[in-house]
């Protein structure tokens, strides 16, 4: 019953170690007092030391992570206990969400705390876990969760919009969708390959906050989860 | 036609006078090499300035706009040309943005640009303004807009989903809608005065994106825009 969103092939991961001595690496990590491998890549601050790294159009966007989790960690379905997240980062790391965390909103703190992640493993360091990281590649997280249908948004999909998409799904036991964390391109043949079925929803490529709020609010409009809420409003739990 | 989106009594503002000296506001002025009165407001740093603030509680988040405004500016709905976007502030300025504007993704980057904005009252200041500030009332605000309708989103107003109020704005010349950028608390009378409606979307208070998000998307629903633009899909122009 619960939608499993895999945010897949994620711009998140750590400063590589052949960029730790590069000028713009040292400078932030000296004025953030962090070892430069503790510290998150960010274009934004590590631009010109990318431009040799390969596939760098598609690593060191940590914001494109924080602002789609933001989008579906605050939606109704996730206060209901039916929405399951997952980020699968570019260097093969599985970030597991707990539906009760309540994210940073400020940028910074939400880089501080996957920053702490990777060196803890999880966070808060003691007690039950909000965040968790594992090593894990995208078809062992998809193996591992066994979903019964896997959902790919992608623009070389075929035509269908989130509505139907979303409809569909809401009625399988454990339904998946996978959404690109990345900025630009398309996902990997190895992750194509996972999807029962490729979905374009629009002509021009959308951002993954705009596609991961739609398909999550969509499936819970197949559940009539707005009307049954709204039910409750004036009542003792609201 | 196109739908004026405002949100409103946002928490965004810069450093008032009387926290130019805090420690606080002294050490990150000068790490950014700013002046104190040039830069936002932003509780995530001034937090212990901001205990004796007056109604502090709504002061200080620079990111819940930003947030918000990734959110709607990246809809189907603005690349039609069919969003107004409007952020008015808790201490009365209001900011346009042009639909043209691709913001910056990242946080830290996009609080430079306001903070530039609010030195220049454009930008870029040269040249045709992605953004504009005035200092402006949500009164005078919906004046100068003339809307045909407004309704405003709060949790104490009348249980309707996003669904029902969007469909009914979407036939109208000029609908507006007002979304709370704040991160507690509810809209002053002042701000419901000018609402022909209040809709309670949900039970629990749901973060402004999130609403945003809804209800941009169902007015494209309602205007049918998910099938109209798919029905370009593989046409010259996608």
């Amino acid at each position: 019953m619960p939608l499993l969103f895999v945010l897949a092939e994620s711009a998140l991961e750590r400063v590589p170690k052949e960029l730790w001595r590069h000028p713009a690496v040292v400078r932030t990590a000296r004025a953030r007092r962090k070892r430069p491998g503790a510290m998150l890549l960010d274009r934004s601050l590590h631009h010109p030391a990318m431009r040799n790294l390969p596939n760098a159009s598609r690593r060191g966007r940590p914001d494109l992570v924080h602002t789609t989790l933001l989008a579906v960690m605050g939606s109704p379905l996730n206060k209901e206990g039916l929405l399951r997240v997952y980020v699968h980062t570019i260097d093969d790391h599985v970030i597991e969400v707990d539906p009760s965390t309540r994210l940073p909103k400020n940028y910074n703190r939400f880089v501080g705390l996957v920053e702490q992640l990777y060196e803890e493993g999880q966070v808060p360091p003691g007690g039950p876990p909000l965040l968790t990281i594992r090593r894990e590649t995208l078809p062992e997280l998809v193996g591992r969760l066994a979903p019964d249908r896997v959902v790919a948004f992608t623009r070389e999909g075929a035509p269908r919009t989130v509505e139907e998409v979303m409809r569909d799904l809401s009625g399988l036991e454990r339904p998946m969708i996978l959404v690109g964390g990345f900025p630009h391109g398309h996902f990997t043949d190895e992750t194509l390959a996972l999807a029962d079925e490729t979905a374009c929803v629009d002509p021009e490529g959308l951002e993954a906050w705009v596609v991961a709020s739609r398909a999550v609010y969509e499936f819970e409009r197949a559940l009539c989860l707005p009307e049954k809420r709204l039910a409750r409003v004036g009542k003792k739990d609201s």
